[in-house]
Protein backbone atom coordinates (compact mmCIF):
# COMPACT_ATOMS: atom_id res chain seq x y z
CA UNK A 1 0.00 0.00 0.00
CA UNK A 2 1.32 3.50 -0.94
CA UNK A 3 0.94 5.81 1.74
CA UNK A 4 1.06 9.44 1.47
CA UNK A 5 1.49 12.31 4.09
CA UNK A 6 0.85 15.75 4.15
CA UNK A 7 2.57 17.84 7.25
CA UNK A 8 5.40 17.51 8.47
CA UNK A 9 5.39 19.38 11.75
CA UNK A 10 5.90 18.94 15.42
CA UNK A 11 3.47 15.49 14.81
CA UNK A 12 3.84 14.87 11.50
CA UNK A 13 6.99 14.66 11.42
CA UNK A 14 7.68 11.83 13.60
CA UNK A 15 4.60 10.09 12.43
CA UNK A 16 5.87 10.05 8.78
CA UNK A 17 9.67 8.74 10.39
CA UNK A 18 7.51 5.81 12.13
CA UNK A 19 5.87 5.04 8.61
CA UNK A 20 9.76 4.59 6.82
CA UNK A 21 10.62 2.62 9.74
CA UNK A 22 8.03 0.08 8.78
CA UNK A 23 8.83 0.06 5.51
CA UNK A 24 5.65 1.83 3.78
CA UNK A 25 5.95 3.39 0.09
CA UNK A 26 5.81 6.80 0.99
CA UNK A 27 5.26 10.17 -0.64
CA UNK A 28 5.21 13.44 1.61
CA UNK A 29 4.30 16.67 0.86
CA UNK A 30 4.86 20.04 3.31
CA UNK A 31 4.67 23.42 2.21
CA UNK A 32 8.27 24.46 3.65
CA UNK A 33 10.07 22.61 1.52
CA UNK A 34 13.08 22.39 3.87
CA UNK A 35 11.03 19.90 5.71
CA UNK A 36 10.32 17.55 3.15
CA UNK A 37 14.21 16.63 2.18
CA UNK A 38 14.86 15.43 5.51
CA UNK A 39 12.42 12.63 5.03
CA UNK A 40 13.39 12.33 1.28
CA UNK A 41 16.75 11.39 2.63
CA UNK A 42 15.62 8.74 4.20
CA UNK A 43 13.61 7.15 1.14
CA UNK A 44 10.16 9.09 1.10
CA UNK A 45 8.86 10.65 -1.94
CA UNK A 46 8.59 14.19 -3.20
CA UNK A 47 4.84 15.78 -4.05
CA UNK A 48 4.20 19.09 -4.72
CA UNK A 49 0.85 19.26 -3.99
CA UNK A 50 -1.84 17.65 -1.73
CA UNK A 51 -3.18 16.81 -4.97
CA UNK A 52 -0.15 15.40 -6.47
CA UNK A 53 0.31 13.54 -3.27
CA UNK A 54 -3.00 12.28 -3.51
CA UNK A 55 -2.72 10.69 -7.18
CA UNK A 56 0.19 9.18 -6.09
CA UNK A 57 -0.97 7.19 -3.40
CA UNK A 58 -3.85 4.45 -2.05
CA UNK A 59 -4.17 6.32 1.43
CA UNK A 60 -3.57 10.12 2.21
CA UNK A 61 -2.73 11.05 5.61
CA UNK A 62 -3.29 14.64 6.77
CA UNK A 63 -1.83 16.29 10.09
CA UNK A 64 -1.70 19.83 9.98
CA UNK A 65 -1.71 22.54 12.55
CA UNK A 66 -5.55 23.96 12.81
CA UNK A 67 -8.96 24.02 11.05
CA UNK A 68 -7.87 26.66 8.12
CA UNK A 69 -4.89 24.52 7.25
CA UNK A 70 -6.98 21.55 7.34
CA UNK A 71 -9.46 22.43 5.09
CA UNK A 72 -7.10 24.38 2.52
CA UNK A 73 -5.23 20.89 2.45
CA UNK A 74 -8.32 18.52 1.60
CA UNK A 75 -11.13 21.32 -0.17
CA UNK A 76 -8.67 23.94 -1.44
CA UNK A 77 -7.56 24.39 -5.36
CA UNK A 78 -4.71 21.69 -5.84
CA UNK A 79 -6.05 20.05 -2.47
CA UNK A 80 -6.70 16.29 -1.59
CA UNK A 81 -10.42 16.10 -2.78
CA UNK A 82 -10.34 17.77 -5.84
CA UNK A 83 -7.58 14.65 -6.87
CA UNK A 84 -9.07 11.80 -4.92
CA UNK A 85 -10.26 8.68 -6.69
CA UNK A 86 -12.92 6.18 -5.74
CA UNK A 87 -12.20 3.90 -2.99
CA UNK A 88 -9.02 5.39 -2.02
CA UNK A 89 -8.93 6.48 1.71
CA UNK A 90 -8.25 9.81 3.19
CA UNK A 91 -7.49 10.54 6.66
CA UNK A 92 -7.14 13.81 8.70
CA UNK A 93 -5.51 13.79 12.33
CA UNK A 94 -5.69 17.29 13.05
CA UNK A 95 -8.07 18.27 15.79
CA UNK A 96 -11.20 20.01 14.22
CA UNK A 97 -14.59 21.06 15.09
CA UNK A 98 -16.97 18.76 14.12
CA UNK A 99 -18.59 20.70 11.57
CA UNK A 100 -14.90 20.60 9.83
CA UNK A 101 -15.23 16.63 9.85
CA UNK A 102 -18.54 16.10 8.04
CA UNK A 103 -17.49 19.03 5.29
CA UNK A 104 -14.49 17.40 4.33
CA UNK A 105 -16.59 13.58 5.03
CA UNK A 106 -19.49 14.67 2.77
CA UNK A 107 -17.11 16.27 -0.21
CA UNK A 108 -14.67 13.10 -0.44
CA UNK A 109 -17.81 10.76 -0.32
CA UNK A 110 -19.00 12.98 -3.21
CA UNK A 111 -15.53 11.68 -5.33
CA UNK A 112 -16.47 8.29 -3.77
CA UNK A 113 -13.51 8.40 -1.58
CA UNK A 114 -13.72 7.23 2.36
CA UNK A 115 -12.46 10.09 4.70
CA UNK A 116 -11.65 9.50 8.00
CA UNK A 117 -11.98 11.81 10.77
CA UNK A 118 -8.60 10.52 13.13
CA UNK A 119 -7.41 12.90 15.50
CA UNK A 120 -4.39 11.72 17.88
CA UNK A 121 -2.98 11.65 21.16
CA UNK A 122 0.12 11.47 22.50
CA UNK A 123 2.19 14.36 21.81
CA UNK A 124 5.57 15.12 19.64
CA UNK A 125 7.24 11.83 22.67
CA UNK A 126 4.06 9.44 22.01
CA UNK A 127 4.40 10.33 17.90
CA UNK A 128 7.54 9.55 18.21
CA UNK A 129 7.55 6.29 19.95
CA UNK A 130 4.70 5.29 18.01
CA UNK A 131 2.24 5.13 21.12
CA UNK A 132 -0.07 8.00 19.81
CA UNK A 133 -3.99 7.32 20.79
CA UNK A 134 -5.69 7.21 17.25
CA UNK A 135 -9.21 7.73 17.49
CA UNK A 136 -11.33 7.47 14.47
CA UNK A 137 -14.43 8.03 12.99
CA UNK A 138 -15.98 7.15 9.51
CA UNK A 139 -16.72 3.61 7.73
CA UNK A 140 -15.26 0.25 8.63
CA UNK A 141 -14.08 -0.20 5.56
CA UNK A 142 -11.98 2.56 5.41
CA UNK A 143 -10.71 1.74 9.20
CA UNK A 144 -10.02 -1.34 8.17
CA UNK A 145 -7.61 -0.17 5.40
CA UNK A 146 -5.82 2.20 7.37
CA UNK A 147 -5.14 -0.03 10.02
CA UNK A 148 -1.69 -1.36 9.21
CA UNK A 149 -0.76 2.37 8.96
CA UNK A 150 -2.22 3.46 11.86
CA UNK A 151 -0.76 0.25 13.94
CA UNK A 152 2.88 1.45 12.85
CA UNK A 153 2.11 5.55 14.65
CA UNK A 154 -0.09 4.63 17.47
CA UNK A 155 -1.05 2.25 20.47
CA UNK A 156 -4.37 2.54 21.15
CA UNK A 157 -6.18 2.34 17.64
CA UNK A 158 -10.01 2.49 17.98
CA UNK A 159 -12.61 3.27 15.86
CA UNK A 160 -15.20 4.95 18.02
CA UNK A 161 -18.30 5.25 15.40
CA UNK A 162 -19.31 7.14 12.09
CA UNK A 163 -18.26 10.46 10.81
CA UNK A 164 -17.28 13.04 13.02
CA UNK A 165 -16.68 10.06 16.25
CA UNK A 166 -13.08 10.69 16.36
CA UNK A 167 -13.28 14.65 16.12
CA UNK A 168 -15.53 14.63 19.33
CA UNK A 169 -13.57 12.10 21.00
CA UNK A 170 -10.36 14.16 20.58
CA UNK A 171 -12.34 16.88 22.05
CA UNK A 172 -13.47 15.49 25.17
CA UNK A 173 -10.02 14.48 25.57
CA UNK A 174 -8.70 17.81 25.38
CA UNK A 175 -11.07 19.53 26.84
CA UNK A 176 -9.71 17.09 29.92
CA UNK A 177 -6.24 18.11 29.15
CA UNK A 178 -7.37 21.69 29.50
CA UNK A 179 -8.94 21.41 32.47
CA UNK A 180 -6.41 19.04 34.07
CA UNK A 181 -3.25 21.52 33.30
CA UNK A 182 -5.01 24.56 34.85
CA UNK A 183 -6.21 22.09 37.64
CA UNK A 184 -2.28 21.22 38.45
CA UNK A 185 -1.44 24.77 38.36
CA UNK A 186 -4.05 25.62 40.90
CA UNK A 187 -3.28 22.76 43.54
CA UNK A 188 0.95 23.81 43.29
CA UNK A 189 0.85 27.55 43.16
CA UNK A 190 -2.10 26.69 46.47
CA UNK A 191 0.47 23.84 47.68
CA UNK A 192 3.69 26.29 47.83
CA UNK A 193 1.99 29.20 49.17
CA UNK A 194 0.38 26.63 52.55
CA UNK A 195 4.20 25.69 52.80
CA UNK A 196 4.27 22.52 51.21
CA UNK A 197 7.13 20.91 49.95
CA UNK A 198 6.25 20.32 46.30
CA UNK A 199 8.59 17.56 45.30
CA UNK A 200 6.88 15.39 48.16
CA UNK A 201 3.21 16.99 47.18
CA UNK A 202 3.36 16.02 43.81
CA UNK A 203 4.77 12.28 44.87
CA UNK A 204 1.60 12.12 46.94
CA UNK A 205 -1.03 13.53 44.93
CA UNK A 206 0.39 11.17 41.51
CA UNK A 207 -0.58 8.36 44.62
CA UNK A 208 -3.73 9.79 45.41
CA UNK A 209 -7.43 10.16 43.67
CA UNK A 210 -6.21 13.83 42.99
CA UNK A 211 -3.64 11.84 40.48
CA UNK A 212 -4.18 12.84 36.17
CA UNK A 213 -1.40 12.05 33.75
CA UNK A 214 -1.85 16.09 32.94
CA UNK A 215 -0.25 17.02 36.72
CA UNK A 216 2.01 13.90 36.12
CA UNK A 217 3.02 16.08 32.89
CA UNK A 218 2.75 19.23 33.85
CA UNK A 219 4.44 19.28 37.55
CA UNK A 220 8.53 18.89 35.93
CA UNK A 221 7.67 21.99 34.48
CA UNK A 222 5.97 23.65 37.35
CA UNK A 223 8.46 22.75 39.99
CA UNK A 224 11.93 23.59 37.33
CA UNK A 225 10.08 26.82 36.21
CA UNK A 226 10.68 25.49 32.71
CA UNK A 227 7.76 27.76 30.92
CA UNK A 228 9.50 29.01 27.78
CA UNK A 229 8.40 27.84 24.16
CA UNK A 230 7.41 24.57 23.74
CA UNK A 231 5.90 21.78 21.19
CA UNK A 232 2.78 21.57 23.65
CA UNK A 233 2.26 24.98 23.57
CA UNK A 234 -0.72 27.31 25.09
CA UNK A 235 -2.23 28.36 21.80
CA UNK A 236 -3.14 24.64 20.61
CA UNK A 237 -4.60 23.70 23.63
CA UNK A 238 -6.56 26.89 24.06
CA UNK A 239 -7.89 26.75 19.90
CA UNK A 240 -9.13 23.48 20.79
CA UNK A 241 -10.70 24.68 24.03
CA UNK A 242 -12.08 27.64 21.87
CA UNK A 243 -13.89 24.26 19.44
CA UNK A 244 -15.33 22.45 22.61
CA UNK A 245 -16.49 25.47 24.50
CA UNK A 246 -18.93 26.89 21.29
CA UNK A 247 -19.23 22.90 20.72
CA UNK A 248 -20.87 22.55 24.53
CA UNK A 249 -22.76 26.18 24.14
CA UNK A 250 -24.63 25.01 20.80
CA UNK A 251 -25.12 21.33 22.57
CA UNK A 252 -26.70 23.62 25.48
CA UNK A 253 -24.03 21.72 28.58
CA UNK A 254 -22.42 24.16 30.71
CA UNK A 255 -18.61 23.77 31.34
CA UNK A 256 -17.71 25.16 34.71
CA UNK A 257 -14.55 23.77 34.88
CA UNK A 258 -13.55 24.12 31.01
CA UNK A 259 -14.20 27.41 30.60
CA UNK A 260 -12.41 28.41 33.84
CA UNK A 261 -9.93 26.47 32.12
CA UNK A 262 -10.32 28.54 29.08
CA UNK A 263 -10.33 31.55 30.65
CA UNK A 264 -6.84 31.10 32.04
CA UNK A 265 -5.55 29.82 29.01
CA UNK A 266 -7.22 33.03 26.83
CA UNK A 267 -5.99 35.56 28.95
CA UNK A 268 -2.26 33.94 28.63
CA UNK A 269 -2.08 33.81 25.13
CA UNK A 270 -3.47 37.50 24.82
CA UNK A 271 -0.40 38.37 27.23
CA UNK A 272 2.12 37.27 23.70
CA UNK A 273 2.58 33.67 25.54
CA UNK A 274 0.90 31.61 22.83
CA UNK A 275 4.30 29.47 22.19
CA UNK A 276 5.11 28.79 25.75
CA UNK A 277 4.56 25.40 26.91
CA UNK A 278 0.83 24.71 28.65
CA UNK A 279 2.43 24.19 31.91
CA UNK A 280 3.15 27.91 32.00
CA UNK A 281 -0.82 27.78 33.08
CA UNK A 282 0.76 28.76 36.33
CA UNK A 283 1.77 31.85 35.98
CA UNK A 284 -1.94 32.89 35.82
CA UNK A 285 -2.31 31.29 38.82
CA UNK A 286 0.23 33.09 40.27
CA UNK A 287 -0.02 36.69 39.01
CA UNK A 288 -3.57 36.90 38.98
CA UNK A 289 -5.61 38.23 42.23
CA UNK A 290 -8.55 36.50 43.27
CA UNK A 291 -11.97 38.07 41.99
CA UNK A 292 -13.05 39.32 45.29
CA UNK A 293 -11.11 40.61 48.68
CA UNK A 294 -10.18 38.41 51.11
CA UNK A 295 -12.06 40.45 53.71
CA UNK A 296 -14.81 38.44 54.29
CA UNK A 297 -13.57 34.92 54.37
CA UNK B 1 2.20 0.06 71.87
CA UNK B 2 -1.20 0.48 73.06
CA UNK B 3 -3.50 2.40 70.58
CA UNK B 4 -6.31 4.27 70.63
CA UNK B 5 -8.94 4.93 67.96
CA UNK B 6 -11.87 7.55 67.97
CA UNK B 7 -14.77 7.32 65.25
CA UNK B 8 -15.81 4.18 63.63
CA UNK B 9 -17.59 5.68 60.56
CA UNK B 10 -16.70 4.17 57.31
CA UNK B 11 -13.14 5.40 56.87
CA UNK B 12 -12.63 4.45 60.73
CA UNK B 13 -13.96 1.12 60.89
CA UNK B 14 -12.16 -0.33 58.19
CA UNK B 15 -8.72 1.20 60.09
CA UNK B 16 -9.38 -0.08 63.44
CA UNK B 17 -10.62 -3.23 61.88
CA UNK B 18 -6.82 -3.01 60.19
CA UNK B 19 -4.94 -2.40 63.31
CA UNK B 20 -6.91 -5.56 65.17
CA UNK B 21 -5.40 -7.79 62.07
CA UNK B 22 -2.46 -6.32 62.32
CA UNK B 23 -2.20 -7.73 66.42
CA UNK B 24 -2.52 -3.51 68.24
CA UNK B 25 -3.74 -3.78 71.42
CA UNK B 26 -6.92 -1.46 70.83
CA UNK B 27 -9.34 0.65 72.49
CA UNK B 28 -11.77 2.12 70.55
CA UNK B 29 -14.88 4.92 71.11
CA UNK B 30 -17.13 6.13 69.25
CA UNK B 31 -20.46 8.04 69.70
CA UNK B 32 -22.88 5.78 68.67
CA UNK B 33 -22.23 2.36 70.81
CA UNK B 34 -23.01 0.17 68.36
CA UNK B 35 -20.56 0.72 65.99
CA UNK B 36 -18.10 0.08 69.16
CA UNK B 37 -19.51 -3.42 69.43
CA UNK B 38 -18.32 -5.24 66.14
CA UNK B 39 -14.85 -4.06 67.52
CA UNK B 40 -15.35 -5.08 70.44
CA UNK B 41 -16.25 -8.72 69.40
CA UNK B 42 -13.05 -8.76 67.58
CA UNK B 43 -10.65 -7.74 70.95
CA UNK B 44 -10.87 -4.48 70.68
CA UNK B 45 -11.72 -2.60 74.27
CA UNK B 46 -14.35 0.12 75.07
CA UNK B 47 -13.71 3.30 76.39
CA UNK B 48 -16.56 5.89 77.71
CA UNK B 49 -15.04 8.98 76.14
CA UNK B 50 -12.29 10.22 74.26
CA UNK B 51 -10.47 11.60 77.60
CA UNK B 52 -11.31 8.16 78.61
CA UNK B 53 -9.72 6.56 76.09
CA UNK B 54 -6.39 8.83 75.90
CA UNK B 55 -5.65 7.57 79.42
CA UNK B 56 -5.57 4.34 78.62
CA UNK B 57 -3.62 4.60 75.03
CA UNK B 58 0.24 5.74 73.91
CA UNK B 59 -1.33 6.68 70.75
CA UNK B 60 -4.83 8.54 69.80
CA UNK B 61 -6.09 8.01 66.46
CA UNK B 62 -9.30 10.00 65.35
CA UNK B 63 -11.30 10.17 61.80
CA UNK B 64 -14.03 11.97 62.51
CA UNK B 65 -16.89 13.39 59.36
CA UNK B 66 -16.00 17.13 59.71
CA UNK B 67 -14.77 19.92 61.77
CA UNK B 68 -16.87 20.71 64.72
CA UNK B 69 -16.70 16.96 65.63
CA UNK B 70 -12.93 16.78 65.17
CA UNK B 71 -12.64 20.17 67.09
CA UNK B 72 -15.61 18.74 69.88
CA UNK B 73 -13.26 15.30 70.11
CA UNK B 74 -9.63 16.85 70.27
CA UNK B 75 -10.30 19.94 72.64
CA UNK B 76 -14.27 19.75 74.07
CA UNK B 77 -14.77 18.55 77.71
CA UNK B 78 -14.31 15.01 78.01
CA UNK B 79 -12.04 15.17 75.38
CA UNK B 80 -8.23 14.00 73.70
CA UNK B 81 -6.16 16.95 75.03
CA UNK B 82 -7.99 17.68 78.06
CA UNK B 83 -6.23 13.74 79.26
CA UNK B 84 -2.86 13.83 76.96
CA UNK B 85 0.14 13.42 78.45
CA UNK B 86 3.74 14.55 77.83
CA UNK B 87 5.09 12.25 74.96
CA UNK B 88 2.06 10.87 74.25
CA UNK B 89 1.15 11.21 70.35
CA UNK B 90 -2.39 12.33 69.49
CA UNK B 91 -3.04 12.13 65.80
CA UNK B 92 -6.11 13.38 63.70
CA UNK B 93 -7.10 11.40 60.30
CA UNK B 94 -9.93 14.10 59.61
CA UNK B 95 -9.89 16.20 56.65
CA UNK B 96 -10.40 19.90 58.12
CA UNK B 97 -9.10 23.70 57.41
CA UNK B 98 -5.38 24.83 58.65
CA UNK B 99 -6.56 26.65 61.66
CA UNK B 100 -8.35 23.51 63.01
CA UNK B 101 -4.56 21.70 62.74
CA UNK B 102 -2.60 24.49 64.45
CA UNK B 103 -5.34 24.75 67.15
CA UNK B 104 -5.26 21.33 68.37
CA UNK B 105 -1.87 21.60 67.86
CA UNK B 106 -1.15 24.35 69.99
CA UNK B 107 -3.28 23.22 72.64
CA UNK B 108 -1.41 19.33 72.48
CA UNK B 109 1.81 21.21 72.68
CA UNK B 110 0.84 23.13 75.98
CA UNK B 111 0.30 19.42 77.36
CA UNK B 112 3.35 18.22 76.33
CA UNK B 113 1.79 15.89 73.94
CA UNK B 114 2.73 15.43 70.03
CA UNK B 115 0.28 16.12 67.40
CA UNK B 116 0.10 15.19 64.04
CA UNK B 117 -2.60 16.08 61.19
CA UNK B 118 -2.30 13.12 59.33
CA UNK B 119 -5.22 13.24 56.53
CA UNK B 120 -5.95 10.05 54.21
CA UNK B 121 -6.94 9.51 50.82
CA UNK B 122 -8.38 6.29 49.59
CA UNK B 123 -11.74 6.20 50.61
CA UNK B 124 -13.13 3.02 51.86
CA UNK B 125 -11.53 0.84 49.50
CA UNK B 126 -8.28 1.80 50.30
CA UNK B 127 -9.05 1.98 54.14
CA UNK B 128 -10.37 -1.55 53.66
CA UNK B 129 -7.33 -2.46 51.69
CA UNK B 130 -4.79 -1.10 54.23
CA UNK B 131 -3.69 1.21 50.76
CA UNK B 132 -4.45 4.75 52.12
CA UNK B 133 -2.13 7.57 51.19
CA UNK B 134 -1.31 9.23 54.66
CA UNK B 135 0.08 13.10 54.64
CA UNK B 136 1.37 14.03 58.23
CA UNK B 137 2.33 17.32 59.66
CA UNK B 138 3.92 17.73 62.56
CA UNK B 139 7.25 16.74 64.34
CA UNK B 140 9.67 14.04 62.64
CA UNK B 141 9.31 12.20 66.80
CA UNK B 142 5.89 12.07 66.68
CA UNK B 143 6.00 10.61 63.20
CA UNK B 144 8.44 8.02 64.13
CA UNK B 145 6.52 7.06 67.08
CA UNK B 146 3.21 6.58 64.97
CA UNK B 147 4.80 4.97 61.83
CA UNK B 148 3.83 1.02 63.14
CA UNK B 149 0.31 1.97 63.02
CA UNK B 150 -0.10 4.16 60.11
CA UNK B 151 2.20 1.28 57.99
CA UNK B 152 -0.88 -0.90 59.12
CA UNK B 153 -3.51 1.34 57.84
CA UNK B 154 -1.63 3.07 54.59
CA UNK B 155 0.50 2.20 51.81
CA UNK B 156 2.28 6.12 50.75
CA UNK B 157 2.76 7.17 54.26
CA UNK B 158 4.56 10.64 54.14
CA UNK B 159 5.86 13.67 56.51
CA UNK B 160 4.74 16.43 54.75
CA UNK B 161 6.24 19.29 57.01
CA UNK B 162 5.53 20.58 60.23
CA UNK B 163 2.62 21.43 61.62
CA UNK B 164 -0.73 22.09 59.22
CA UNK B 165 1.65 20.30 56.26
CA UNK B 166 -0.45 16.86 56.19
CA UNK B 167 -3.73 18.77 56.02
CA UNK B 168 -2.57 20.82 53.33
CA UNK B 169 -1.53 18.44 51.41
CA UNK B 170 -4.99 16.28 51.61
CA UNK B 171 -7.08 20.02 51.13
CA UNK B 172 -4.72 20.28 47.69
CA UNK B 173 -5.63 16.50 46.82
CA UNK B 174 -9.15 17.32 47.33
CA UNK B 175 -9.30 20.69 45.30
CA UNK B 176 -8.01 17.85 42.32
CA UNK B 177 -10.77 15.15 43.35
CA UNK B 178 -13.32 17.98 43.01
CA UNK B 179 -12.40 19.76 39.86
CA UNK B 180 -11.43 15.95 38.06
CA UNK B 181 -15.17 14.68 39.46
CA UNK B 182 -16.70 18.00 37.85
CA UNK B 183 -14.42 17.18 34.66
CA UNK B 184 -15.31 14.04 34.43
CA UNK B 185 -19.15 14.92 34.06
CA UNK B 186 -18.81 17.45 31.73
CA UNK B 187 -16.44 15.41 29.17
CA UNK B 188 -18.68 12.49 29.57
CA UNK B 189 -22.27 14.51 29.31
CA UNK B 190 -21.00 16.64 26.18
CA UNK B 191 -19.57 13.01 24.42
CA UNK B 192 -22.72 11.49 24.68
CA UNK B 193 -24.22 14.44 23.54
CA UNK B 194 -22.43 14.47 20.13
CA UNK B 195 -23.09 10.95 19.51
CA UNK B 196 -19.75 8.89 20.93
CA UNK B 197 -20.21 5.47 22.33
CA UNK B 198 -19.19 6.09 26.22
CA UNK B 199 -17.66 3.19 26.96
CA UNK B 200 -15.60 3.42 23.63
CA UNK B 201 -14.87 7.41 24.86
CA UNK B 202 -13.89 6.08 28.67
CA UNK B 203 -11.54 3.46 27.02
CA UNK B 204 -9.77 5.89 24.89
CA UNK B 205 -9.92 8.66 27.75
CA UNK B 206 -8.05 6.41 30.38
CA UNK B 207 -5.28 5.44 27.74
CA UNK B 208 -4.87 9.11 26.77
CA UNK B 209 -3.54 12.38 28.30
CA UNK B 210 -7.30 13.40 29.58
CA UNK B 211 -6.64 10.60 31.96
CA UNK B 212 -6.73 10.84 35.77
CA UNK B 213 -7.99 8.43 38.56
CA UNK B 214 -11.27 10.42 39.31
CA UNK B 215 -12.83 9.92 36.24
CA UNK B 216 -11.84 5.89 36.43
CA UNK B 217 -13.31 6.45 39.56
CA UNK B 218 -17.01 7.95 38.39
CA UNK B 219 -17.06 6.66 35.04
CA UNK B 220 -18.71 3.63 36.03
CA UNK B 221 -21.07 5.27 38.27
CA UNK B 222 -22.16 7.84 35.11
CA UNK B 223 -21.98 5.06 32.59
CA UNK B 224 -24.44 2.99 34.81
CA UNK B 225 -26.10 6.12 36.28
CA UNK B 226 -25.45 4.79 39.68
CA UNK B 227 -26.13 8.19 41.67
CA UNK B 228 -27.46 7.34 44.86
CA UNK B 229 -26.71 7.28 48.14
CA UNK B 230 -22.80 6.52 48.66
CA UNK B 231 -19.76 6.53 50.82
CA UNK B 232 -18.35 9.01 48.97
CA UNK B 233 -20.87 11.21 49.35
CA UNK B 234 -21.27 14.97 47.66
CA UNK B 235 -21.78 16.39 50.87
CA UNK B 236 -18.02 15.75 52.54
CA UNK B 237 -16.46 16.63 48.95
CA UNK B 238 -18.37 20.34 48.88
CA UNK B 239 -16.98 20.40 52.65
CA UNK B 240 -13.62 20.17 51.85
CA UNK B 241 -14.13 22.21 48.28
CA UNK B 242 -15.26 25.01 50.93
CA UNK B 243 -12.41 24.82 53.31
CA UNK B 244 -9.82 24.93 50.04
CA UNK B 245 -11.87 28.01 48.73
CA UNK B 246 -11.55 30.25 51.89
CA UNK B 247 -7.68 29.47 52.11
CA UNK B 248 -7.04 30.08 48.44
CA UNK B 249 -9.55 33.45 48.85
CA UNK B 250 -7.22 34.50 52.32
CA UNK B 251 -3.77 33.84 50.17
CA UNK B 252 -4.66 35.45 47.43
CA UNK B 253 -5.06 32.61 45.14
CA UNK B 254 -7.75 32.86 42.19
CA UNK B 255 -9.33 29.19 41.72
CA UNK B 256 -11.06 29.54 37.81
CA UNK B 257 -11.62 25.33 37.64
CA UNK B 258 -11.87 24.97 41.31
CA UNK B 259 -14.35 27.93 41.78
CA UNK B 260 -16.67 26.08 38.83
CA UNK B 261 -16.24 22.43 40.79
CA UNK B 262 -17.29 23.89 43.73
CA UNK B 263 -20.50 25.59 42.13
CA UNK B 264 -22.06 22.51 40.81
CA UNK B 265 -21.33 20.46 44.34
CA UNK B 266 -23.13 23.59 46.37
CA UNK B 267 -25.94 23.69 43.47
CA UNK B 268 -26.76 19.52 44.02
CA UNK B 269 -26.21 19.74 48.13
CA UNK B 270 -28.53 22.52 48.14
CA UNK B 271 -31.18 20.30 45.69
CA UNK B 272 -30.85 17.74 48.58
CA UNK B 273 -28.67 15.22 47.25
CA UNK B 274 -25.62 15.42 49.65
CA UNK B 275 -25.37 11.78 50.57
CA UNK B 276 -25.20 10.65 46.79
CA UNK B 277 -22.52 9.72 45.57
CA UNK B 278 -19.70 12.45 43.79
CA UNK B 279 -20.28 11.03 40.20
CA UNK B 280 -24.09 12.42 40.79
CA UNK B 281 -21.98 16.09 39.69
CA UNK B 282 -23.23 14.86 35.93
CA UNK B 283 -26.72 15.10 37.09
CA UNK B 284 -25.98 19.43 37.35
CA UNK B 285 -24.30 18.94 33.55
CA UNK B 286 -27.29 17.53 32.16
CA UNK B 287 -29.80 19.47 33.66
CA UNK B 288 -28.32 22.80 34.09
CA UNK B 289 -28.81 25.31 30.62
CA UNK B 290 -25.43 27.20 29.42
CA UNK B 291 -25.45 30.85 30.96
CA UNK B 292 -25.79 32.58 27.34
CA UNK B 293 -27.79 31.47 24.69
CA UNK B 294 -26.38 29.35 21.82
CA UNK B 295 -27.78 31.89 19.13
CA UNK B 296 -24.56 33.25 19.07
CA UNK B 297 -22.39 30.50 18.78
Amino acid sequence: MRAGFIGLGNMGRPMALNLLKAGMDLTVYNRTPSKVEELVARGAKPASSPADLTRRVDIVLSCLADVPSSLHAFLGAGGVVEAASPGQVLVDHATVDMETSRKVHEAARRKGALFLDAPISGGPVGAADATLSIMAGGEEEAFDKAQPIFQAMGKTVLLMGGSGAGTATKLVNQLLVGIHTVAASEALVLGRKVGVDLEKLVYVLERSWGQSRMLERNAPHILGRNFGPSSVPLRNLLKDLAIILRLAKSEGIPLPTGSGAHRVLAALVEEGKGAWDIASACLFIEKVPPEKPASDS
